[in-house]
């Protein structure tokens, strides 16, 4: 099980608002669409940042509420971690771990975004992964 | 492993709040502390409800900016699922997946609070688990 059967699972669509977007605009969008965060599109589709709710919560922190109508740009994290359709579940984990991320990007191999992995879609997989071993080992434990 | 074998390593400390905090400083809280949620606490230590970074989102989606300056009260979760120490990260797995949770407050056989779990702890130490029994096979591989 890797990047490419959960994205086959879940669908390819990323939420993707350019950097002149106000924060109170984007954290609207991650509300309406119930997701963690939203990827900053550039020129050619270049991903430019990704902007999360905890990039959203420490906007607030530092700037008060007035810093929703400020530009996304000021807060998104520029420094974007991808991954491969490739990549296995076990290495998505380890990558989350090590760089404490809930979220990465998929690229191709031209670097355009063709789907997004939240820690919640590897952790959903795993347990799917697990029970399908448990039920063949009952199957082949009932045949034996 | 656990919910007792995270907590001996992550430690037992859980951030909490009263209800009527208003939502600018849970916020501040949050990105301070650089956590996902906080816990909302009545007398008796009593568990009101959870505050996590989405519900904070949702509320200035709602609200706009001024909704920072309301109870986090109107917008917490106030139906918490818990979990005890005995759990193992397979069934944290499965309660996180079906409900969509990111964090699960740890409780003791009198509801107390001791603890709390997020998607992440859970992740890192399921990491860490494989590694070990990788290691302990390249082990027996070596000296069979």
């Amino acid at each position: 099980m890797n990047v490419a059967t959960i994205l086959a699972s879940k669908g390819r669509a990323v939420t993707t608002a350019r950097s002149d977007t106000a924060l109170i605009d984007v954290s609207s969008k991650l509300a309406a669409k119930k997701i963690g965060c939203i990827v900053i599109i550039g020129d050619q589709g270049r991903i430019d940042g990704i902007m999360s709710e905890r990039d959203v919560i420490r906007a607030i922190a530092e700037g008060g509420p007035s810093a929703l109508q400020q530009q996304v740009s000021r807060f998104m994290t520029s420094s974007v971690q991808t991954c491969h359709e490739g990549a296995t579940l076990d290495e998505l984990m380890e990558i989350m771990t090590q760089g404490r991320f809930r979220h990465l990007p998929v690229v191709d191999d031209t670097g355009a975004l063709v789907g997004i992995i939240s820690i919640g879609d590897v952790v959903k997989h795993h347990v799917a992964e697990v029970e399908m071993e448990v039920s063949a080992m009952r199957g082949y434990l009932a045949t034996g």
